[in-house]
């Protein structure tokens, strides 16, 4: 039924197009087609959000117009705001320019003034915008005696009749205020209305005299090492300002189950963790806001997540249950709530989001690294990892997604490694070793040279070479195990003492000098075998759920966190970590927790969608699952007992088997019994 | 296409009835034609909640079957129930009984089970019942390491399963607490759900171990002077408890205008008096719940009404607006909140419901004494006035009804007036005066007799007589015009004093000795002078009303408030402080405001009927009105130069007009004057 004269709009970067009848206003032919355009002011040309870019058409210069235009001539409230504000050549506001002819929109990206999309910085994926809260403009009328409606009745009815919000609630705390304000304002005020759920009657929750023209939301991933925070424009969908701080509930216990145990014990624990990381947090604000010279006032929404045991104690959730089995979550699903009900320190009517947890072992971050990856979104089979004290591992595809957790101790964090450290400048976080002559070279954080390299030693004299950090004890191990020092069993090989005065013995085993300096670091026989126990667990949690899948092999590899961020993908294969993948296909996300609570903030689909995806993952408990150990014993050896690693030793020289591999000693006894066992 | 074999059932004492199959769940049948069953174990037959009696019939006593019984004979569940807790001979659990011939059903109105009406005490109306919050009794499934979902989550499974409770929202105040409750009660627990609106989500307020048979509510009316709580039971709908006490924001204040002076003046003003009378709630909270032995923990649910600057201070916002034109409400439409954000120490969940005001002068009090007495709907025409420093006036019918706020003082109060005192033990609350002899007799609060009884002066020894209580002025000044010590034109004869040592003269004007005795109490001119404004001021807004309803009089006149319960309506129309009518429909309707509270508190109906009702209400402000100060010139005079009295002159004798009555001085000047004026 379209009239033949209509005209082709098209928008970018969507793609998104329609035909529309002459006259059509753009911003609502794109509001038709499902693109999103912010606009704060309802088309009274005053807040500049809804500015596009002509790509083609004959289009108008401010205030030339043409008969040939097919967008309608620069306008009165285009030439307004272009005199009072900054609009760029070329730009049209498309509240207050209509189709007059075939139309190529470009809605800008340039982040400042309107975003659509907002594209994730390292692999140019883009998050559609549909947040929570609307800003919404409006000129409210005043006060007339022979109309008793009230002030906040009044601008209820004015949001009605210029937006469409009927049946709007109204924050309490605003009670107070909205007379104030509204004479503030003039009578011309912008209220902030959040509508999560389509379901959920939608709510003024902030109100602004006069026009408000940008508002502030919160990202964060609570870890239990590390709490990083985004402050991002809930307009442009920029991050304008990020912030990490160690946990402070460091201080109750190292790790998750010393923290569980320090509520068990103490009586007050839960609640001193409760405030520790909520101080933590409102500090965290602080900081953002001041680097980005925005008010905390202005922050209107947050989303956190972390995982079961955070996700509890931030919200004030005794996490004793998830001590033992059955691991019962007190909450699984998505929490909706305000952010003064936790404690922090942002705008009174502020929402908090926090995603929904998969299972007790795997929280609200593992699902937002989920959203992030999106192994739900598509054919092949992804896999995605997210290490620290327990790997969190999602392996599927559309079809069907498993989840499990796997108690990989906190060795690939450097804890239990004697050498070990925390990633900070002066730790080793790269190492090859000569399979010639077994001599090592590093390079420290903080130093841009090998160690080999001239200029090392004066820039690395004042931090020192303090230690090996976490992510690097997979490179070291690796490449000992690359240069013929340990065997397949994870044995230091003694006898190369006699080649090498790196290897030195201790006790009854031995160790390799890693680093001899002002600070001698070596790898002892129990550092390897700490991290075989970590390897073999994440590994076994991973082929648990390939078994499940009934798949031998996965198509991609998705490392999340800082330890997938500081690993070389190769060294996890060598050492098998992660299954076998094409080493192109795999890849370190960063922190895809924090990015998955980004796309939360800025998009309430993202939210309905992992909510619902939660639902469909199956959990597998590790605990409960017989194979699990099995498959933990083959995974023990280097690399795991399992299958051939055809495309892997295409790409990395593996060490011939030797006759010295087989080592020698009690470890070599020990995988002789489990030979024995296997038959 | 009703089965021929259905049977009719037939509920008492709503009367509705219908035809179901044999074999249906009483319960289920009641529901189904809308009559209100209460049940808070979901038909588990342990809550007691859906008893019934079966008037007719055939019926099984305890444990007896028959095979003519029109209801299935007395079940497991039933006998269970009888032995554990009271079940009187005869009653069944409407929940486990079913449907297996004619009959007839009657919901006991005992009380202390269940109430689908609750009478009002002194006219039988009925409130049906209908809350807002909901108890539902759950078993919940336990933790299951193969399914992760949350207790909370599980909770909300069983809510949908066993309730029908969709989309449930939860009050975040709960999440700390649900995996305990649910672990005290072994997995079974009573929640309470919230939902008044239809559009609005159900949110779980609240959680008990076990089974939670009983919850609480408050319907509140905050007067400017005094405070009046009724703590009732949401669930049999009785008021368990009331207490009253006076507003500690007199301190601030005696009347409405200098608290809103006090705030204007004050910088701290308003905080002040909201605080005081939150406090002032709190301990009238702890009042009502000591007497009545209840947990705060147990209230729920809250309404609150109140005139606009009570509703604002409550709300803690300021008042100052109200006090000039265009007396702009801050807030006009219904408050839903939340009790702790008003500082109410209560359940932390309870909610607030506030009545909506229906103009800058008219308030939620008068949109609750509206509600109670119900002129929209009916079709006679019905008036209702609720007195106080303004008097609240709302006349009309189904058709059309009009409202205004009159500026009458606090003469009506005893404000102002020379021997005026609050109504207290020893104050003169009746009054005689003898027409011939100019005699008074009176009668004192806290003493049966009249003065002039055998025992009097006992009786009142202790007290003394004190002053006139507000009430009683109408009274007097009306005795005075009856035994012609007044003229119509309201000044004191003081040609009199030749007959009376009662007449005094006072300067220019003359006085009449009320009482002699250890106090003497004078009623001086200006006391009459006050009074004539007041009543002046209360008829001609009525009047205004009538005008611009076009009517001549009215069907029914409601007096609500204090003020109404202690005048004689006959003095009223006397004086003509209301228009002519018949007197047997003329009543005090005593606290309407604080019914009318309760009404919405028992049945969220009640609410959208009154924010409906509101948004009808057609306002008239008086000050706007030209016409307001010519029937307030003619209300001046007693009774008013209005209209003849035919009926109020059947029932009272009214004084012979004598040229003594015309009488003299100034005031009489004033009167000739203003005949002139109207030619």
């Amino acid at each position: 039924m379209t009239d033949p004269k209509d005209h082709l709009v098209l928008f970018m970067p969507s793609g998104k197009r329609g035909r529309f009848p002459k006259g059509k206003v753009i911003i609502d032919a794109a509001r038709e087609l499902g693109v999103y355009v912010e606009s704060v002011c309802g088309g009274r040309g005053i807040c500049g959000r809804c500015q596009i870019d002509i790509q083609e058409g004959n289009f108008a210069k401010h205030g030339i117009t043409s008969s040939n235009d097919h967008i309608s001539p620069f306008g009165a409230k285009e030439k307004r705001y272009a005199e009072k504000r900054d609009l760029k050549e070329g730009r049209r506001l498309s509240c207050s320019s209509t189709v007059e002819g075939d139309l190529v929109v470009d809605i800008p990206q340039d982040g400042q003034i309107n975003a659509a999309v907002v594209r994730k910085v390292d692999d140019g994926r883009v998050i559609e915008r549909n947040p929570a809260l609307q800003l919404c403009y409006v000129e409210v009328e005043e006060p007339d005696m022979h109309k008793p409606l009230g002030d906040l009745d009044r601008l209820k009815v004015a949001l009605n009749d210029d937006w469409g919000w009927e049946d709007l609630m109204v924050d309490s705390h605003l009670m107070p205020h909205v007379q104030q304000i509204l004479r503030q304002g003039e009578w011309k005020v912008t209220a902030v209305i959040h509508r999560d759920m389509e379901t959920a009657r939608p709510s003024i929750i902030a109100l602004y005299p006069g026009l408000k023209n940008e508002a502030y939301g919160i990202a964060c991933d609570i870890g239990s090492t590390t709490i990083a925070m985004h402050l991002v424009s809930l307009l442009s969908g920029n991050t304008i300002a990020s912030s990490g701080a160690p946990n402070p509930q460091i201080r109750f216990g190292e790790d998750l189950m010393s923290r569980v145990s320090y509520v068990m014990m103490n009586p007050e624990g839960r609640e001193g963790m409760t405030t520790a990381v909520r101080v933590a947090l409102n500090g965290l604000i602080e900081n953002v806001c001041t680097e980005a010279g925005v008010e905390p006032n202005d922050i209107l929404d947050l989303v956190f997540v972390g995982n079961p045991i955070m996700h509890h104690l931030f919200l004030g959730i005794d996490p004793t249950e998830l001590g033992g089995a059955p691991f019962a979550l007190a909450v699984s699903g998505a929490v909706h709530t305000w952010a003064s009900d936790l404690d922090l320190v942002t705008n009174k009517g502020a929402r908090v989001y926090i995603l929904p947890c998969i299972a007790g072992h795997v929280g609200a971050d593992a699902a937002a690294v989920t959203l992030c990856e999106g192994p739900h979104r598509q054919e092949s089979q992804m896999l995605v990892v997210d290490v620290g004290t327990n790997a969190e591992i999602v392996l599927g595809n559309s079809h069907r997604t498993l989840a499990a957790s796997s108690p990989t101790g906190p060795a690939f964090e450097g804890a239990e490694i004697s050498c070990g450290q925390r990633a900070a400048p002066g730790a080793i976080e790269r190492v090859r070793i000569d399979p010639e002559t077994l001599e090592s070279r590093v390079r420290i954080i903080g130093v841009d040279k090998w160690s080999d390299e001239e200029g090392f030693d004066e820039a690395a004299e004042s931090l020192g070479i303090t230690g090996v950090c976490g992510s690097a004890i997979i490179e070291v191990v690796a490449e000992m195990y690359l240069a013929g020092i340990i065997s397949e069993d994870g044995v230091i090989n003694g006898s190369l003492a006699e080649k090498s005065d790196r290897i030195i013995e201790d006790g009854r085993t031995f160790s390799y000098v890693l680093w001899r300096g002002k600070q001698t670091h070596t790898i002892q026989q129990t550092d390897v075998r700490a991290i075989q126990l970590a390897k073999a667990a994440l590994y076994a949690g991973i082929k648990l759920l390939m078994d499940k899948l009934e798949i031998e092999q996965v198509d991609s590899i998705s490392f999340a966190g800082a330890f997938g961020t500081f690993i070389d993908p190769k060294y996890a294969m060598v050492l098998g970590l992660i299954p076998d993948c094409d080493l192109d296909k795999v890849k370190a996300v960063g922190n895809a927790a924090g990015y998955g609570a980004k796309m939360a903030l800025l998009n309430r689909g993202y939210r309905r969608e992992i909510e619902e995806t939660v639902t469909k993952i199956e959990k597998i408990e590790t605990a409960l699952e017989s194979k699990f150990q099995d498959h933990f014993v083959n995974a023990m050896a280097l690399p795991n007992k399992v299958e051939p690693f055809p495309k892997l030793s295409e790409q990395v020289k593996l060490p011939e088997k030797t006759a010295d591999n087989n080592g020698s000693g009690d470890a070599d006894g020990g995988r002789r019994r489990r030979r024995r066992a296997r038959g």
